[in-house]
């Protein structure tokens, strides 16, 4: 066998103890199979980052490869999803930076009790992983971004802004972990996703290009106008505090990369939600979104992150 | 929204006007989500195909991605799946790349009934395309490469050799289509992959990396050796006759981009798989892979493609 093989081997095949009773071929087949278990349904994202783009060229690449996965478990976060198996694809123009790739990936394998269920990897002058993860659920209980209705409240889980902030600081060669670790470390809301979903939330979306963007998102889906009040959202104080209000508000805004899960519900949900999240404002009749800060309504972004501008 | 999302709206989601009915969220969302069918098994694969390595510089876009994908769903037929669902992420300098990507992915969808469940598009200076597909069998049902046993037959479903002929062509400056196009088109085995499935076949695996290297997947994973006689291989003649016996070893041992099924089955099943593929030799005691030509055995080489050697 050539050395290709050895380094999945190596990096990748042997990464992933754990499997699932339900798996009847793993990793290192065609293709994995997995049984079906009655009355549940798959959940499954992809998503590429790639080195340069989802992450600074000097930025420590195993980092960068666990920051990938997890964002990618954020969106099956987002969906209420109990995450499973991952599937990873990493490109590199070199056999240590794929090796390097493969020690990230199993550290979040481990991390997060998942099976790695299958990739591949490919020499390429770009560096990037392609990771798609796959989770469960009970049939018709996902969180999705159409079913926000009038009068639901609004809710925000994790921080936003905070990211952002981490990733200027890097950018502007602060190598404080303090100062960075916002940024380079993410944590996809697993168990608030699945906790909220039991309780019958049923509207959600995880923040990845910005507030703004990512609340209009539902805004659009489900045909309604979402009001957010930017000083109800979790540590928005300290924020101010690190860089400024109008800075604050630039980051929490658009910065993007916050993996927060905002979603709706109604009030009579508000008791068994407080303690999951901040209640930050409300779904009305209307279109769009209207932030405010102090009663006053911001103007806003037109759009977050956009690879192709 | 930004000028990515209206690209992956054109590019991508509008690709996939089928949805099966167990989609209960479809393309656009965090993630999709799939209500599982009692009694099967969830099949899924992923691969990442790069210009320059898996397709070269000059070739069409548009095609390359067809065959990017056609590939994955080789993987999905080589376990005897039912192909279902496709995932696409697109990197590529700019968004004409995207759009024409989109473009082949939609034929594929278009062509096998599929269903675009995401994706998402990203600028890098590669272009590339990773896809997952997933597809569904009944449980247990699965073919796979540990399950060939001494005594079966060893059958051929498709030819070998000729797609590394094809691209020797394309590479020679060759554009003429007949000459070129066992590289350019690849057709995944997805009714031959159910059909042997169906009659029993346990063990089977899809010729991407070379005969040699892939028969020796099986017979390593099975703790067999096989036994191959060349000239008994679909259409052996016909390269024999391009280009010269010597050179049509060459590319039939290790060539690779054949797409070939390879599969071993009980003798009792001769008569059923006769119309489906070639009985091409043998599983004995024993461990390697023995390929013969007019009664000889063959010199093997040492490995088939490594994209880090």
């Amino acid at each position: 066998m050539g050395s290709e093989f050895e380094l999945i081997d190596q990096a990748f095949r042997a990464a992933s103890p754990s499997r699932w009773p339900g798996t009847e071929v793993p990793n290192g087949d065609d293709a994995s199979v997995h049984a079906c278990e009655p009355g549940t349904a798959w959940v499954v994202s992809t998503d590429t980052a790639v080195c340069g783009v989802h992450w600074p060229q000097d930025f420590s690449l195993e980092l960068a490869v666990e920051r990938a996965v997890c964002t990618a478990l954020s969106d099956l976060a987002a969906m209420g999803a109990e995450a499973r198996l991952v599937w990873a694809s990493a490109m590199a123009p070199d056999a240590a930076a794929i090796t390097m790739m493969g020690r990230g990936v199993s550290h979040v394998v481990a991390r997060f009790g998942l099976e790695l269920a299958g990739g591949d990897t490919v020499r390429a002058q770009t560096t990037g992983l392609n990771v798609t993860v796959a989770g469960i659920l009970p049939q018709n209980t996902a969180m999705r971004r159409d079913a926000a209705e009038s009068g639901d409240d609004v809710w925000l889980a994790g921080r936003i802004g905070f990211s952002a902030m981490g990733l200027e600081h890097w950018l502007s060669g602060e190598r404080d972990v303090d100062m960075v670790s916002a940024f380079a470390e993410v944590e996809p809301l697993l168990a608030t996703g699945t906790a909220i979903r039991e309780l019958g939330v049923r509207c959600c979306i995880d923040i990845s290009d910005g507030l703004v963007q990512d609340a209009g998102h539902v805004a659009v889906a489900s045909g309604v106008q979402l009001h957010l009040d930017l000083g109800a959202c979790e540590d928005w104080p300290e924020l101010v505090a690190i860089c400024g209000e109008h800075h604050a508000v630039d980051l929490a805004l658009a910065g993007g990369d916050d993996y927060a899960l905002l979603f709706t519900a109604p009030t009579r949900l508000r008791d068994s939600l407080a303690g999951l999240a901040r209640r930050v404002g409300d779904c009305r009749e209307g279109r769009g979104v209207v932030v405010s800060l102090a009663g006053k309504p911001l103007v806003l972004p037109a759009h977050g992150y956009d690879h192709f501008a």
